[in-house]
Order: structure tokens, then sequence, then C-alpha cells
């Protein structure tokens, strides 16, 4: 095996040498990977940091197979705000499938969600929210939830801005994206949001593959259907990829403790601790929603990414706190 | 966004065309890029099959962001008997704990254990060897348990060859996966096998980061050690990553349906039936276990890596059936 393993080596060290120079020289001449962002402390501290790991037999050089770079994705990557996307989604889903559920016209929150009533949805408070997200969510195929959701991202509009949701990214985030994989990082989404919600438009929205989402999900099944093999969501939850989740989700499927964690609520917490404790270079960020005029001004009080905990101890533990205002020049693609 | 994105996609475009211009011209001249394997169907099948998925233009090019290709371990990619490795690496940490558990002496399976009695430990069963893998594989961290792992595979002999566990892997499967790898497709391992067991090794020997390792796995808890983040190893099992829960763990894990796969038995089976029944091109891959002198001859009756429903159906699925006997020239890298 030696032979052919180091033979196999010294061709990989070819391509890569070939396809790593290639993007060296390409990457070299842009002066500003990050033009969104102002010149801040924070965009000084990413590109220090990216930097550093990169250097060629510098002291705090990572090999690239070990730049994992993760991301929250509501109110990281997206608005979050007036409410999560995938809840608009579940929502706009109870008024698609009641005509099958007359029902729902006499029970809470669903007869709330139907005449509008947020006040009566608001009041079946946590417990009835996952009974929505339940119904909404469950029984399809995988392929069959898919399409629902590619079809609902492609036409849904936010309602403040008018336009889909896919279109509120945050540039500066696309830009640090791109940036990280210009550098040989590997960009991985690790969301509390269900990752069947975000694998259909991921890759084209931020360029991260299916294989690099992880969120929450739902059991599945598989089961033959007509003699073809389906796999057939379930009313169960198989894992909730927040807080604590986090972590527990890096490493079931990635397998190695990232070197750089985004995140922007306490829900990120534990992936950013987790990020940051491990030895060598290491780098999180915690975008702060300060801007109330471009997108919302939130944190403590917040019902939706809320942040206390993370604000009070980034500057201890050397977490970068992203000022929206102050450091983003822009916000969404579309006003660029 | 949209201009933003054209000129990401122009950046990525180019990159891609750089290196990807220079893995074909690297990759074009290699006369055989499976030189173990002898000319037979099983080898013209794989080779024809790169060859359609990769032809730019072709009525079954497949991009290769869509270029997975799964492949189970024990018996596929190296020898399972006579007990899979994991069971001799959960053998020999009973005795290595044993000396913290004195009560062991008087406690099948580990009585037996202890004492090179296996017909007392076959005597207790599946529910014997289940509680051996569970008080071997938990209560550590996961990067204590790493360390057990590596430590062991790097020096644990095989019984029979008197080598290392990882000398036992099949060098015309190391070929089939770095030719895939060089025309563009993402390996990953999907095996019954534990997911922790896999990784510390799996990028040294297969050429497969952790990220691409699909694998049973057990329960982990995420805690504080002195103010230090710490997963912690439980004793319940997550996810079984055999029979059905192959395809449930490939979309929960990678999130796209594999293009190929390849398996060696009934566990394979589900996994096969998943990949294959997509959509365009499609490839499905038995390694059949029938050379009793320079490997081992099992099928139908192996208590290790049964094969009867799998060898029944290949031919009416289009599967190929790997004679590992005629097919493969060589075994082993070392016996090259």
């Amino acid at each position: 095996m030696e032979a052919r393993r180091v033979s196999g080596i010294l061709i990989l060290a070819a391509l890569t040498f070939a396809c790593g120079g290639e993007r060296g020289s390409t990457a070299a001449p842009v002066a500003d990977p990050l033009p969104s962002w102002s010149d801040s402390a924070s965009k000084t501290a990413i590109v220090d940091f990216v930097n550093r790991v990169t250097r060629q037999g510098g002291p705090e050089f990572v090999p690239p197979a070990e730049r994992i770079a993760t991301f929250d994705n509501d109110g990281t990557l997206w608005s979050e705000q007036p409410i999560y996307v995938q809840l608009a989604f579940a929502l706009d889903r109870v008024k698609a499938l009641a005509p099958k559920h007359p029902e729902w016209k006499e029970k809470q929150p669903f007869k709330g969600i139907l005449e509008g009533d947020m006040k009566a949805v608001a009041a079946a408070g946590e417990k009835g929210l996952l009974e929505v997200i339940a119904v909404t969510h469950v029984g399809n195929t995988t392929d069959e939830f898919a399409a629902i959701v590619s079809d609902w991202i492609a036409t849904a509009q936010h309602p403040r801005f008018k336009r889909r949701y896919t279109d509120l990214v945050y540039q500066p985030m696309l830009e640090v994206l791109a940036y990280l994989r210009a550098n040989g990082f590997k960009t991985f989404i690790v969301s509390g949001g269900g990752v069947e919600f975000m694998r259909p438009w991921a890759e084209r929205v931020y360029g991260i593959p299916p294989e690099q989402v992880i969120g929450s999900r739902a059991k599945v099944e598989y089961q033959l259907r007509d003699g073809k093999p389906v796999l057939i969501r379930q009313p169960a939850i198989d894992l909730v990829e927040d807080k604590a989740g986090k972590p527990v989700g890096i490493h079931q499927l990635i397998g190695r403790r990232p070197i750089m964690a985004f995140g922007n609520s306490d829900g990120d917490f534990e992936m950013l601790e987790w990020t940051t404790s491990g030895g060598g270079p290491r780098f999180g960020a915690i975008v702060h929603h300060t801007d109330g005029e471009r997108e919302w001004a939130y944190d403590r009080t917040s019902h939706v990414g809320q942040l206390a905990r993370g604000l009070d101890q980034a500057p201890q533990r050397g977490w970068i706190l992203v000022d929206m205002k102050q450091d983003w020049k822009v916000i969404y693609p579309f006003l660029k």
C-alpha cells in the first residue's frame, strides 16, 4: 500500500499545487475581498485571521483540510425579522392546507393564522407553534417537501421589503463566504432552522452544497411506495441544532472542530465556545443587529435572535462583535 | 445580489476551469486508472459509467456537484473477517480496562474475553456483544476516544496476516476511490461501523476526510470540564447506519442521493436500492467475497457480512457483482 499511497499523494500534491497556484494568483490581485465592509476592526480581524492561517510556513498555518468555517443562518446570513422565514413558510402552508382541514377554522392557532389574527397565534405560545410546524412539515416524502420549499421560496415575499426572502441575505456575509472559500476554507451552515428547509436554495444563494448544510431535522423513514423507495418525513424531531446541539451536530456531521464560526444570537453561544476553545488560531464573531433603519435593531429582549450572554462575554472571549450599522456599507445585495 | 452573484459565479467558473483543465490534462494520459482490476465486466462497467457521467455535453453528463459516490467500509473497503475490526478493538479495550473492573472476572462475556474463551463470548449472543461495545465505547470525551482509536489502529495486528488492520484494505477499491475523485466525484463512507472508530484514520488510509464519513454513532453530550467544553460519549445509540438506516443517514448528512454506491452485504441493500432508483445514470456494485485463499469466501450463511438478498437480486436490478477472485489481480496493497 505504501508505494501506491505515495504515488497517490504525489498526484494529489501535483493537482493541489496546480490548483492552489491558480487560485493564489487569481485571488492575489483582488484589492479588497470584502468591499461591502467599512474599514473597521471587524474587517481587519477577518482579513488578518485568514492571512495568518493561510501563510505557508507561518506559525499559525492551518492545512486546507482543517479550514472549517461554520455559519448560523437566521440573523447571521439573512434577516430573521419580523419572524423566522421558516415560520412564514409554515403559516403559508397552513393556508395552503386549510381546505383539507375544515377543523382548523375553530382550532387555535390555526384559526388565528387563517384569519390573520396574530394575537391569537401568539397566545398559543411555543406549543401552538410547534404544532403548526409539525402538521405543516410532516408526511411528505423528502423529495415532495424539497419541491414545496423550492416553489414557496421562489415566490413568497417579505412583508417589509416586498422581495423574495432570498434577496434578504447579507451582502457582507456573502463576501465573507466567497473570501473564505477562495482561501481554501470549507463553509458550513449550522442552523436551528430545518435542514430540509435550507438545502433546496442554499447552494444557489450561498454557494453552500447540501452536504455542508447542518440544521434541525425531523426523523425520516425509508419506505417502498409502489416498489420505489422514498423517505417519509415523520412527526418526530431527530436533532435540534441550537445551543449545545450545535457543537453536537458539528461533531456528528463534520467530525472536526471549526476554526472559525459566525453567529448572531445566544443560540450560537456554544458553537462559538466550542470553536474558539480549540488549540491553535481560532476566530469567533457575532453579528450584532444594530441598524434599526436599514435592517432591525435588537438584542437582549428580542423574541427572535435574543443576544445577551454573547454580548456580555464577547470581549473577554475575544469574539468579534460585528456592528451592522457601523461595519456594513450595505446590507442587502439589491441595495448595492 | 444578482450582479454580485454573477461576478461570484464568474470567478468560480474561472477557478473551476483552471483546475478542471489541469485535472483533465493530468488525468487523461493515465493509461489504466484501475491497474489492479483484471479486464473484467466489472472493470468495464465502472470505467464506462465514469466516462458517461463526465462527458461534457453527453446525454448522461452529471455536474460535479452531484457526483456523489458512497462506499460501505467493512467488507467493501477492508476485510471484515474473522470478526469486524471494531469488535477486535472492543475486545482489546476490555483487556485494557479489566484492571479497573475486577467484577469482569466472573461476568460473561467479559470473563470469556479475558480468558480467550470465544465460545463463552459467542454464547453471550448479540446482547452480550452490545454490552461489550457499550462499556468499552462510552464515557470518554470524543477527543480521548479518537486518541484511543488512533493508538490501537497504529499497533494492533490482524490474527491471520500479522499486519496492521489498515494494511488489509483492498487495493482495487483504493484505485476506485482515487479514480472517482480524479473525475470530480466526492467519495463518502457509509458504514454500520462507528463513525468515531473510522474518522481517526480514514483520511490517511482512504483519502476520505472526516466530514465525508457517515457511520453508526453514540449520542454525545456537550459539557464544560474545568471551564473547557468537551463532548462526552453517552451510553445511547443515536443512529444505526445499517440497512434502511443507510439511506436515512445519506439523506440526513449528504442531502442528495448518490449516483454510485458500493457495498458487500445485505446491510447495504437499501443503500444500493436508494442509489440506483433515482433518475439518470446510476451505478450499484456488490463486492462478492469469492476468494477463500487470498481473502475469505463467504456469502449466504456467513455471520459476518451475510449476502443473500443482494446476490439474488443483483442481476435483475443491474447491480454489478464484483467477483473478488476473478476481478481483482491483487487484494491488499502490501501484496502488490
